[in-house]
């Protein structure tokens, strides 16, 4: 019997892995720096992409993919106001987007003249976080009056991402709201997040997750 | 050949129905109103529990079933301090309730010292809308914060339910909500339900809400 070759198969990754990795290797090639934004309903994820566009899109160009369980487009008629280029996902109910869902978004998109592709996950603080996309970082949305035990009761969501923002600061002085509480519970999940709070409403401390987001779009390139 | 008796299945129910029916059955020979109360994270869920079961507990024996992603007790401690049975479920990462849990839930309650079963749902507003748990009827917490776009956002958890509570109007002032338009929403998916605003924190508008259960309460004796 002659030697044969054994494959080994190193790490056996699902379907949704394999797509995800596909697409950030694509999306790498292109020079895309891509973000998975994930957070509650109404925390403010189409607000923060709103004004992220109205502060860098003269120098960066942006595109968005927008997740939504219903065929509206609220949000994607937002964002389209703005001269940016807009796909919208309708996952028929479905409570996260999946990896194959962003590829087909991907197709519909001009990849030779995007800087920045922003994706906005459904709203919901659980199942997102099981479904890698294929972006390079994600960054999770809280806000103020959703109050400060989300990372204790919630932890799967902040385990695996690269940044953090705290939003709707602007409520602070209405809302109990203790920050050094919530920052401990962040930290003991996820030490390296990098952590910005701000109000998409008023714009203060947005400049810093700004600033950041364009040295992280410029890492890429 | 004898003639025989073809049985017909008139419905084909779901295990988790087929679970939820039961329970409902058990629930309903019992004399105990069950109500499964949904909502996103931080709307308000445990908050309305707490301040329901402060004005009416010296009325009405209550017990509670906390459904928690995590093996957190935030919420349980605050329920059991004021010497009211609850039950955790810790759903291990899942993203709602079904009725298999919450058969095992009852199953730890003295079910003949009980008027009202209150389930809090898992923080999510898309899963749960798919899985009847048993109740009597189901409640909705909307957050004035959330931003009032959320009915048309998320349909599917509004038009089951029997009753919607707008929470934390005392943040009113401060946000930008349009109620006309929130409430055209909820009526355009569900025209019946009753419809409660309030704040948990103050209590303004709190009343109506207990007035409403205490007569659920007693239909169901």
């Amino acid at each position: 019997m002659s030697k044969k070759t054994i494959p080994i198969v190193k790490k056996i990754m699902s379907a949704n892995d394999q797509i995800a990795e596909e697409n950030q290797e694509l999306l790498s090639k292109k020079k895309i720096l891509t973000v998975n934004v994930m957070a509650s309903p109404g925390a403010g994820k189409t607000s923060l992409i709103l004004r992220t566009i109205e502060n860098i899109s003269t120098q960066y160009k942006i595109a968005v993919i927008e997740g939504d369980t219903a065929p509206v487009t609220i949000d994607s008629d937002k964002i389209s106001s703005l001269n940016i280029p807009v796909v919208q996902i309708n996952t028929g109910g479905e409570c996260h987007l999946d990896a194959l869902m962003v590829r087909n978004g991907i197709e519909q998109l001009d990849l030779s003249n995007t800087d920045l592709l922003i994706i906005e996950n459904v709203g919901n603080l659980v199942c997102p976080a099981a479904f890698r996309l294929g972006e390079h970082f994600s960054v999770v949305i809280a806000s103020i009056p959703e109050g400060d035990d989300k990372p204790y009761k919630y932890p799967n969501i902040y385990r695996g991402i690269q940044s953090l923002i705290l939003n709707k600061t602007d409520l602070l002085p209405y809302v109990d709201f203790n920050i050094d509480y919530f920052k401990k519970g962040i930290e003991a999940l996820n030490p390296g997040a990098a952590f910005f709070s701000l109000s998409c409403k008023t714009g203060d401390g947005f400049d810093k997750w700004t600033n950041w987001l364009k040295t992280k779009i410029q890492e890429i390139k």
